[in-house]
């Protein structure tokens, strides 16, 4: 870092290897509400929610900026709580805060622009085959469902975001594809299909479902698992023959093969037991709210 | 670009050059209000507030993330206009849009991240010296005066934002220091003043106040031009010995010399043409809403 925060921009001396860029943003009401969580947890949820769609793409974040949005009524001390939350949980990612913005607004927003470098190959979402293994990282489910507990009124807290910069440089090395957990399983799956232009085929039953998940919603666990989403999982197309690779890989995290990519218009079928597809209500299962 | 926009990241090759990094957002009813222009120029502003950034550091912009918050109510149209009007910007000033991010939220807010390369030094705030002469590109003070007239309520039209990317890299082979005046003159020669431990004086009769202001405003429209902000032009801080290689520069816009830096505490003093210091109350021009 040649220039810190504090002047017009940041000054970094960048290496050779590709730079990873993204940025996402959480917004009071839109994707939390006030009072779900403690400022220093929105923090480290706003950076990872980028740090994810790094790892996606095979990255290690290095550089974050961040523009906050803030409500007048905002103490300081809870500006002071976020961005130490945000720059902790960057720091412990190998990442630096290196400049930001700061501005009024009617509501607290915070957009992460995080720059991440690529070890190795930069895994896109357009390489999936027909034949590939598909692969989720961690469990699913139990986030989307504190979210929609919390804005059902009901008490709640939400889990920790899952870390999985070091199983996304590993994965990348032996990945067709890649895609974090964000939208929901299917749905996420779904924009690799189209990228691709392949079909998916998704078995319900060997979703790693979320403990929390599964007690709450008994047989309905899977479907909703596979379309929550808020997991921040990694999704993963690995072909036949790395298999056996993937199978050396010290992960250090779970690692469940689900499905597998097929020939045909891009499209996800979850299927039940019996092999039958399951039909998934248009919109998600925002139903779930009561769950 | 190795990947551009529809992954989870983008993906770029850099150079060794240093990388210059910075994110400004424009907010609804905080930068702008609802009408005061067409949703093309607000994508043009927003690419600019952040491209004087860069320029400022002696960096021409490369590649820009767009993070959008927008209102239900926002025609599909209208946020394709303000893509396209960034965009055209950005690709008109040498850099790419690669990602961005679209959310819902009560109103509408643009969070830019622009990422420049520095072809040769990369110029701070901190670097001013005593004897430093003082320059400033363009004219003052016709934007803040185009704000303050719509915030009243009152007909007008926002300047376009000058383009000082080509002045900067120039300039930032001679200056001790550089910054955006966005806050106002003095302000931002106080932050300046602030990184590199010295003082500074603006000789109000040098300033170059734009013609609108100077028929507006008459005798205040100095003091309005020194600390009305919005201009985004640049302020440099030339030593005496590079004053002759600053004569040979062809800037291609206007260049005034409006004061010197001088020895003592962070503080800037405007002087009135007699030599002595006009006070600037606090808070600035605000009730110039009505000039």
């Amino acid at each position: 870092v040649l220039v810190g925060p504090g002047d017009d921009a940041a000054a970094v001396r960048p290496t050779r290897r590709p730079l990873l860029l993204t940025t996402d943003s959480l917004i009071e009401s839109v994707h939390f509400r006030h009072g779900w969580t403690s400022p220093a947890d929105l923090g480290r949820r706003a950076f990872a929610v980028n740090a994810s769609d790094i790892a996606a793409m095979g990255g290690a974040p290095r550089y974050a900026l961040v523009a906050l949005e803030i409500p007048g009524r905002a103490p300081v001390a809870e500006i002071d709580a976020l961005v130490a939350g945000f720059s902790t949980a960057a720091r412990r990612s190998g990442a630096r805060l290196i400049g930001g913005n700061l501005a009024r607004g009617p509501h607290l927003a915070i957009t992460v622009t995080l720059i991440g470098e690529a070890p190795g190959r930069v895994v896109t979402r357009s390489g999936a085959r027909p034949g590939d293994h598909l692969f989720v990282t961690g469990a699913l489910g139990a986030t989307g469902l504190a979210v929609r507990r919390l804005a059902a009124g009901r008490r709640g807290r939400l889990p920790a975001l899952p870390n999985r910069v070091s199983q996304g440089i590993l994965l990348a090395r032996l990945a067709h594809a890649m895609i974090d957990v964000s939208d929901g399983l299917a749905q996420d799956l779904g924009h690799v299909c189209r990228a691709s232009s392949v079909a998916a085929e998704i078995e319900l039953a060997r979703l790693p479902v979320a403990t929390a998940c599964r007690r709450a919603l008994g047989e309905r666990a899977e479907v909703f698992a596979a379309t929550a989403g808020e997991d921040y999982e990694l999704l993963v197309a690995i072909p036949p023959h790395q298999l056996p690779a993937l199978a050396r890989l010290r992960l250090g995290c779970r690692l469940t093969e689900i499905g597998r990519v097929a020939r045909g218009r891009p499209a996800v079928r979850l299927l039940d037991r019996a092999g039958l597809p399951v039909r998934v209500p248009r919109g998600g299962f925002d139903h779930f709210a009561r769950a």
